[in-house]
């Protein structure tokens, strides 16, 4: 489980980087798909991990960060750099027991849904991969070479 | 493990239905990033699977199928079947203790590489998510509604 988030983070980190040679004005024009933007999809990543993260404890979720608050990468980054210090505690501390524990909570139609913790953890990590996996198709659209996807030869698992 | 592999089953289903309502050329045009087809990026996808699993048992690998072979949603889901019952009998029989074992192969560069089994299925599985992310954006420059990356709501962890 641990080993995916960590690839995710690396794979963020890397996009971070990847967006430092990117005029913004190409980081916040709005494309088809995702949710917008290259800089408004990597803030939508950082929150729903985040925000699911802090479910998961029964903590309260802030409202999502709008487009227009957070519109430069430096501010994305910090972003996901206040966040990451309790999605890291969470994550690093995660223990198969939770697998089985149930998170009860009212979806948008105000119907109570149980999802399992194990559930959310790996819907976490398939929503940050498919969102990645948006943003190399407008990357190649722009004619640059995306950051690339592959989990192995990335050090992950050399410990 | 295994729910992550049921998961990206699962959309790669709901993905050859959506395919059904789209007219063939659609299908097999050439379109910027992925590897160039909506159709040959689920063939990427299952010969992607495939290819690992067969290698992490030590069985010969076939050359990966050409875009002229396969040009039809019929073909590409009869490929997938095709693949599946190996690669299904390899997934649900994993155990952790395969985690450490390591695969030695010879990269493209000619070098030996080491490569942990955990390593590689969960390569397996972000390769997957991400391409299907790919797919996701073409949906949308083609004015269709993509099939749902959601993992939760999918039933996967009912039993």
């Amino acid at each position: 489980m641990q080993k995916l988030f960590e690839y995710n983070w690396q794979v963020r980190e890397d996009w971070f980087k990847w967006c430092k040679a990117v005029p913004e004005e190409e980081l916040v024009k709005e494309r088809t798909g995702g949710v917008g933007s290259i800089l408004f999809t990597l803030v939508h990543i950082i929150d729903v991990e985040y925000s699911w993260i802090l479910e998961l404890q029964g903590k309260e979720v802030p409202p999502a960060p709008n487009s227009e608050e957070i519109k430069s990468v430096d501010k994305v980054r910090e972003f996901s750099a206040q966040c990451h210090e309790e999605v890291n505690a969470f994550v690093t501390s995660w223990t198969s027991e939770l697998e089985e524990k149930v998170l009860e909570e009212t979806n948008s139609s105000g119907e109570i849904e149980r999802l399992k913790y194990g559930e959310v953890m790996r819907h976490v990590i398939a929503h940050e991969i498919h969102h990645i996996g948006q943003l190399s198709i407008w990357s190649r659209e722009m004619n640059r070479q995306p950051v690339t996807a592959n989990l192995i030869r990335r050090g992950l698992f050399e410990n």
